[in-house]
């Protein structure tokens, strides 16, 4: 996603957090993966935000897109220039308000920002798994996710919230495990990904390993694949904008210069723009776990995997009250799919809000700051935690 | 853009074509670029289909798009497979009917398709050009095309058509040589390339210039950067299609396989049929030339070049009659963009004739078989044949 927000330092924030670690399937416990690979042990970064209160019944789960962490909001030290990816929605007082609720967010199984994915060390090997480590699901994911909150003694999800990648945890949480989630927000996200999205996730991932260093997915001990990472970034910034959101912020503006260069430098200022993106990004980021995560993404279908190639049936199990939200300008997502799903749901009589946010964003729309989005969240949430205890 | 058209040997062609070819700019006569550089001897090579009219009034000015060339119908021999890129709209009978017009195609300035590019031998050096060829513009494409025509003792043009890039050059061909032109077909272009259109051209070139066989340029003598065009020609497929497009032909349909492979092999159709679409391309495209014609498109903006930074500036000095044809499902030259230089035409009183055609198959669509756009084209050139000879 994009990383363009502009942080004030001096808004209220949820202050200082600390990262911290679960590890379990280990040894014969390992996890058996829905391709039937085992993995193990698997371990969770998770950060929480706010107080759990003494009946338990306050949890927000966050779940993270593509390129996210387990820092959604708040501080790692006082110094700390910029606060979590979704600071503007999570703290005292806003959407999500970390004065009445108790949010967890913990890193997806096959990432690289504290959890097992591909950089970790295969204890088998001592070293980096690379391309031995196993194709991960969307089901993998959620199933890893409810270890930790096992583990934190936690029973029921007062609300499981997310976008795009997200989204689509939200939503194989609330189809696998019906009897834990009270209620869910899946934003700009999908019941199964399109063959647009598929298609940019493949040329992506073949830009990675087009490039020499990739080395079928061994580069731990020498030169990363920087190259063909950056430009798998650069094609998801294309994706995460919208051609009128690009043209309001971009246009034809030159980059620092009175002409054209009549070379192949950045004569443009979206030129510019993308290759920074691509440079940033690959100073944080692991090829491989981008590799596994949009392989995840492609392969999420909860109609498939859950309700014999139908929507209604894989919500027929579901029990969780929603609110839907897409965005009007986001093509990797777009509110058609919003509304199938929003369809199904009705149709298996669940209780649905669906939101369209007027936005020019593009699919970035859901991480940027939003009043509307968040007023909807907060009214949202204050009903469902009512009910919750009515 | 996309090969999957279905030939039919059987259709009338217009029969067995010879490329031709046409040197000039030669030693202090060398072409002095937009830019400034110099370029010569500069070759062009050409086809035409049809005879040429006594009085030379019947002349159509075809003009390509990114990766085409000056085959635009008909077979070099009796047992060539393929017919040229547009075999479906040229011939006799068809939209752009043989028997009455003579058509002429040229290969672009920069290409590799017969004319100078990057990868013709530069005289002074022995050389190919790699990275010293100069970087040239749409206008310079439209200049060199004046130089063949002149040589060929053609003072009008009875219409320029092309679509994508090469509707970029039916317009140049309008603004700068209003006079040689009686009407023009620009399809699926616009008169500025936008941000969203250089952002997908920089990822493109980005990707070529990742691979390290690119090499600056200099790859003639050694090892292409075959891995970076492909995944550059992926990228330009995805904008030549559309979401919905996709999910017609492609789906979420698994390739040859009953279930995910859980590795990195092309599980979906898609991605094989990405993947077919870059490795191919390969085959026959030149990795510098993808550079420097994408940088022309980038470049291109008629507004400013002509018109002081406004199109009704631009096309003040135009005469020629127009026909305009956008697509419904074009995301990279969407319709609003159509409509606008429509409205600029009509400003200055210019005889616009405006179709948004609906089609699925997004930007793609204008080379794909459509009756539609055959009547449109043929009745437009009868009508504008028979006011021309009137």
């Amino acid at each position: 996603m994009s990383e363009y927000i502009q942080h004030d330092r001096k808004s209220v924030s949820v202050g200082v957090v600390r990262k911290q670690y679960f590890t379990f399937a280990e040894g014969p416990k390992a996890m058996v993966l829905e391709s039937g690979a085992t993995l193990g042990p698997v371990t969770l970064a998770f950060e929480t935000f706010g107080r759990l209160s003494e009946k338990k019944d306050n949890v927000i789960l966050l779940l993270h897109a593509l390129s996210g962490d387990s820092h959604a909001a708040g501080y790692y030290h006082a110094e700390d220039p910029k606060p979590g990816w979704w600071d503007i929605m999570v703290g005292p007082g806003k959407g999500i308000d970390t004065n009445r609720y108790f949010v967890i967010c913990s890193n997806i199984l096959g990432s690289c920002m504290g959890s097992t994915g591909p950089s970790s060390v295969d204890p088998k090997t001592g070293r980096p798994y690379g391309l031995t480590f196993p194709v991960v699901t969307i089901g993998d994911m959620v199933r890893a996710q409810k270890a930790l909150l096992d583990h934190l003694g936690i029973e029921k999800i007062l609300c499981a919230v997310g976008g795009s990648i997200g989204g689509m945890q939200v939503l194989e949480w609330c189809v696998r495990y019906p009897e834990r989630v009270v209620s869910a927000i899946p934003l700009a996200t999908t019941t199964r990904h399109s063959a647009l999205a598929i298609a940019f996730n493949e040329v992506a991932r073949q830009a990675i390993m087009a490039d020499p260093n990739w080395n079928g997915g061994d580069y731990y001990s020498g030169t990363k694949p920087l190259h063909g990472l950056a430009v798998a970034r650069m094609i998801g910034h294309i994706t995460y904008l919208s051609d009128a959101s690009m043209r309001l912020k971009f246009g034809r503006r030159l980059q620092n210069k009175a002409d054209f260069s009549f070379n192949f430098d950045a004569d443009f200022q979206v030129e510019s723009y993308l290759r920074y993106q691509g440079t940033k990004f690959v100073e944080r980021f692991d090829a491989n776990s981008f590799l596994y995560i949009t392989k995840a993404a492609d392969y999420f279908d909860l109609e498939k995997q859950h309700g014999g190639g139908s929507a209604v049936g894989a919500f027929s199990k579901t029990k969780a009250k929603f609110l839907v939200v897409s965005f009007t300008s986001d093509w990797l997502y777009p509110t058609y799919q919003s509304r199938a799903m929003v369809q199904a749901m009705k149709k298996t009589g669940l209780d649905v809000s669906f939101c369209e946010i007027d936005a020019q964003w593009g699919h970035d729309a859901f991480l940027l700051p939003n009043e509307r989005l968040s007023a909807l969240v907060k009214g949202f949430l204050e009903r469902v935690h009512q009910e919750s205890r009515a």
